[in-house]
């Protein structure tokens, strides 16, 4: 299925996921477009949230905010459905994880404001066509995440520590690393630290907070990026009436072009 | 005045414009460090301006956005104060300019909401450092500013044209100027259009909307910029209930230095 889904657009792999017909996880479709995680929240948390992304840009780089009650991304991706376009969402209420559902159309208000941020997709391709093999990928785990001591920036109700995403590289690819992902500033961008976890506050990156571990080799280097787990776990701690994500994984196609996003 | 400034850090210079000390444009000033462009919203107003700002990042860089109520800019200038640091204000009333003043203490309310928006300072500082003189600034005039056939997105109340500032450069530095503008999105980054004012709804260039005419020789091109006016004039159209900027030139110093925020 993944790989007739190489040739065809955003667009229309949306469409196949709208009618249910590619229930996983969305890596490795439409490479080299931009996929993007979600996080909808009733609208009087919606000031406070977008005050939070705009202040911790490397954990939450935003792509697009929809208008609230608005449920087409307009600018990202023109003739989507927010509610439909994802093979998997999250219901939370009051902060707890409630259950998980292929459509939100019934959980939908006009009082909804969805935000679509960046996702470590687009830099994870630019560093493989660079030569930086990815472990995780190689092993098709998920990449390891651990929750640091760095704080974000708080806004209104908004406040934790920032989680980063860590990627083994070759000690001689490390420079190359910071290059290719420096040019990516909507999706995480530069890495937040290279080569040590107690700076960050992780004592062993063989017991991730979230994902799995992978093993760093003698010549390689442990990479931190600041990751798109970070808004989640935020607003979740703020324990919102109401809150829909997208499930880890299944993220939302847009028609943008990685490329058209790089920095320089 | 200014030449003794000039080795002052911003927190000495935002401490003397506070006394009163220097009352004029802020040009010059801190060389190396970041001015920003002010708004101050009532609360109703701000998730729209936040949204606007958003998706026009090219006129609308934020640097800071401030809590409700906060005069502190505690992350790009800790110590300052927002209704004192800065030598010259504007009050709008309901979309018309009421007054200028030198302090707003006294329309301070709770419910403002403070915006810090990139200025065009930092990148001509780069433009001249790379050695690419702007007519303007030799000639002590403003630049030319004009309205143009580009639509912002739009975000709740606020819609509008874009504003671009030009710049004549020489033919063959062109490619440099894009170059050097690009290493800094947060102060409207690349230009939007280069040489030709027709594609920009632009007729007559010895005419600005805004600032002052410049000669373009013949061996220039009219290199066109997103404009810090656009988030001011979006604004003022919306005609809220209150509105307080900088006045023009006179900016907000920050402490951040240009390079810091360079993208790579």
């Amino acid at each position: 299925m993944k790989e007739s889904s190489n040739h065809k657009t955003p667009q229309e792999i949306r469409g196949e996921i709208r009618q249910g017909r590619l229930p996983g996880v969305t890596a490795g479709l439409a490479p080299g477009y931009t996929q993007a995680n979600l996080v909808i929240l009733p609208q009087e948390y919606a000031f406070d949230f977008l005050l939070f992304c705009q202040r911790n840009r490397k954990p939450c780089p935003l792509i697009e905010v929809l208008d609230p009650g608005q449920t087409e991304a307009v600018t990202s991706a023109p003739g989507s459905d927010i509610r439909t376009d994802l093979p998997s969402y999250r219901i939370y209420r009051d902060g707890s994880l409630e259950r998980e559902v292929t459509d939100i159309s019934e959980f939908w208000k006009d009082d909804l404001v969805s935000f679509l941020l960046g996702c470590s997709f687009t830099f994870e391709e630019a560093l493989i066509r660079a030569g930086i093999p990815l472990r995780h990928i190689e092993q098709g785990t998920n990449v390891s995440m651990y929750i640091t001591n760095i704080e974000t920036a708080s806004a209104g109700v908004f406040s934790g520590p920032m989680v980063v995403s860590m990627r083994p590289v070759h000690r001689s690819m490390v420079v190359k690393a910071v290059q290719v992902t420096s040019r990516y500033p909507d999706v995480h961008g530069a890495p937040v630290q290279i080569g040590d976890p107690q700076a960050l506050g992780v004592r062993d990156l063989a017991r991730p907070d979230y994902g799995d571990a992978v093993e760093i080799r003698e010549d390689e280097v442990p990479v931190f990026w600041a990751c798109g787990v970070t808004p989640q776990a935020v607003a979740e701690k703020s324990k919102p009436t109401l809150m829909i994500t997208h499930s880890p994984g299944h993220m939302f196609l847009t028609d943008i072009i990685n490329e058209s996003i790089a920095a320089l």
